[in-house]
């Protein structure tokens, strides 16, 4: 046995009587000859190790350099010096394993940026800044299925690999086993996909919704929350090509209760980090803070991290129809000064311009957008008594543009084959969706939540690929 | 807002004062033109609707159908029939939609085959087994996030798709967006996966456990939970081509911690389904007594699933070598009778029989092996000192054999490479693996845990492809 350590955290806020401890973790810093910050990644504080002068052997010191790992065995004591309340006396102290200074690519002094710790994504999680996004990434996390497991909804894991496309909400990767070099072909010279191991051509799903809601038509409530794909080219901020996302699915809600779930989910994730990530969020909010002041200051944020995140847990979210929004948009001075790069008017597909102008400069909080055009959203939202609009919501929300997207769906058998004709969906590829309407239909809704856009809102970082661990995107695969 | 129903299962621990309620969901079953069993999902039971004779009319009573989906609002009243303390006593019924009997797949009576039911796996959610199934999958999922969160582990995302194929696992799956048609070619006639979405070959992950180990380099304790791919052309009611795998891994941690966490998991996770699904547990243990009434006696399990889960948790698990494993199989009466199909001698990589006969016949309980040859197993796990043993266990169970496997990791960084050139890993691709032994290496271990083998050994189903929504195997990818 060899996990005799008690973590950092632990240590922190046990009271010190001078009783024997073990902890083990990576050198942050080693001061004086004397002083070593210990961390372990359970929080974001280090421990201090005190190596009185003149005890421990100096080929031992010299090996105690930044990112080598430590076994100390001493005595936990009252801190005098600033900053911690406990450090621990060394008695012994085993080198696990060194770490060459000329070596280590995270040489603290250096203060690498954060693109340069993507190229190094494997050793990224030692820096303040990522061990503090990934404790969130994981209190986020955790805190999704501890508000639907309170609520009694199912967690229901929706397949990876499909031989739907029929969602059409992006471009999709291929998955296959045969020879590229030299695939099967039938007659006519196209692949023949009866070769391939299902049988057919199969791609990475787009998203869980349509299996969702064959969960929700029986189990009543349930949510997905795993990996999605999309093989758009884009080189940018905001997309992956791999990211996680939360679906979930409600029988017998309409759109209202859709929302409702909607904001009480977000809200109750900001609660749950807050109450549990404090010193994460602390430590973030001092980094977002310091990287605004880099910038202009027309540019910068009115608010700071922590108090964004409070505004939003303390204030109902604004709801407007499409119609609104557009006539906000129109009305608007930026309109006006012909400031939006992208044309406003009733039936486009708001620009990331116009959405941020409604959270950030006319709103200033989240809102939420319901009623849009049908003809620019997906086939099985429900339609409106309008004939133009469908019961779709969005939730955009300042810093990020749209977090959420949502609609009630198409219970009616007929409307919802009509409209599938309309958009040239396969009717009959996809029995099995529309068997949910043949059998025992009820009305229904769900959303879909970026799970890394919900990152970027929680820590305030601005990149996507700085909050989730291995990113992927175009010509990025690394690790 | 359409959603003001009270679910089934607060319903049924409901103290009947004859308050207003209503309650949304399907028919199970319609008796005497009076008594409807409704069931939302939320539990294994059913909530008894009253329509009292003469109030309702016969047009709408004509299509209270099984799988038809109703709006009942009444009062919650004692019930005096059997099976139940409360009912519904309707005062009035809406059909939300309706379910033609003529067509429907899932008619009670039929009494469904499971085989039968997989071809229908999106309606498959509402049969008694299924539905049971379903929420006996989310309370193991539940489980495994919150025994790690209790413990300060953090959940970690590692990708899917990946452009490692070292782990050498399994075959995998081809992720790409080139043409299959006519894919780009390099000078020499090969594809030219330069072009490729992410600039060269890319596969799904066959295992999180490389990148999991980056993680716990810093966190020191890490879990991941998400799918895992294998392109294995196996038909089997064992075999998944997509499945969902749980991989902690820790520093700090030798084989023998390693090992009790392993158990520690086991158990907590059965404990919970135990105390929150006793009544879904409790129907599949008859579901799985009367599928034991068709097998003769000889194959017939000697315990009950209530009993067998029962029994693991109470009982510590027995731990013996791989050499002390293969000594007890040649001393056994099944190979001196020549019993068993592949051949018994150290060095060999034991087969189901072998495991089987371990844990079923000889120890009858969970049985950890440790010490395996290094010749079959992975190039990760730490070498021992004997020189041809590694610090590898399996973790085999009654009835399911393989359901955990894992090891120390190799943390010596002279030690690890030689061991990778030898079984032909490429050294220099893997140097992000590597930097974690050059940079604070530090003894640390891990396992991966099946998910649909544990679903199987909880529930007592026994096709996998029954414990997992739309299961994915070869020629199988629908829904």
């Amino acid at each position: 046995m060899f996990n005799t350590r008690v973590k950092v955290k632990e240590l922190l806020s046990t009271t010190p009587e001078n009783q024997n401890v073990t902890v083990m973790g990576w050198v942050r810093s080693f001061r004086n000859n004397q002083f070593i910050a210990l961390n372990d990644g359970s929080t974001n504080n280090n421990i201090q190790v005190v190596a009185e002068l003149g005890v421990f052997d100096e080929e031992l010191l010299k090996k105690i350099t930044p990112g080598a790992s430590l076994k100390v065995t001493g005595q936990l004591v009252a801190s005098l010096g600033k900053g911690q309340s406990v450090e621990v006396k060394a008695a012994e102290i085993i080198i696990l394993g060194e770490c060459n200074p000329d070596t280590y690519p995270l040489q603290l002094k250096n203060r690498p940026s954060l693109e340069y710790l993507r190229e190094i994504a494997h050793l990224r999680f030692r820096t303040q800044t990522f061990s503090a996004v990934f404790r969130v990434r994981h209190a986020l996390s955790f805190a999704i299925h501890k508000f639907f497991n309170e609520k009694g909804f199912f967690y229901l894991h929706t397949p990876i690999i499909t031989a739907s496309d029929a969602e059409g909400a992006g471009e999709m990767f291929k998955v296959s086993t045969l020879p590229f070099d030299n695939p099967p072909r039938k007659e006519d010279g196209s692949i023949d996909f009866s070769e391939d191991f299902f049988g057919r051509a199969t791609n990475l799903t787009v998203s869980g919704q349509l299996e969702g809601e064959l969960g929700a038509m029986a189990l009543s409530e349930i949510y997905t929350f795993g990996p999605t794909f999309r093989a758009e080219n884009s080189n940018t901020a905001r997309h992956l090509a791999e990211f996680w996302m939360i679906e979930p699915e409600m029988a017998f809600y309409d759109l209202e209760d859709n929302m409702n779930l909607a904001e009480e989910f977000i809200q109750y994730l900001i609660r749950y980090v807050m109450a549990n990530n404090r010193e994460d969020l602390d430590f973030l909010a001092q980094r977002l803070a310091d990287e605004e002041k880099q910038k202009p200051q027309a540019e910068r944020s009115e608010m700071g991290l922590i108090e964004k995140l409070e505004f939003v847990v303390n204030n109902k979210f604004e709801r407007i129809t499409y119609t609104e929004a557009i006539d906000i948009l129109l009305q608007s001075p930026a309109y006006k000064k012909k400031k939006f790069q992208y044309d406003v008017k009733w039936g486009i597909d708001m620009q990331s311009e116009h959405e941020r102008y409604l959270v950030e400069k006319h709103f200033s909080k989240p809102v939420i957008v319901t009623g849009y055009p049908a003809a620019i959203k997906a086939f099985y939202m429900r339609q409106n008594e309008d004939g133009k609009t469908v019961a779709a919501m969005d939730i955009l929300v300042p810093g990020i543009g749209e977090l959420v997207g949502g609609s009630q769906r198409e219970e009616r058998l007929g409307k919802l084959e009509q409209r599938m004709r309309e958009m040239h969906i396969p009717v009959e590829e996809m029995w099995w969706y529309l068997d949910t309407r043949r059998f025992g239909s009820v009305p229904h809704a769900g959303f879909g939540l970026g799970f890394e856009r919900m990152m970027l809102f929680v820590t305030g970082m601005t990149n996507i690929r700085d909050v989730i661990a291995f990113p992927r995107a175009p010509k990025t695969a690394e690790f």
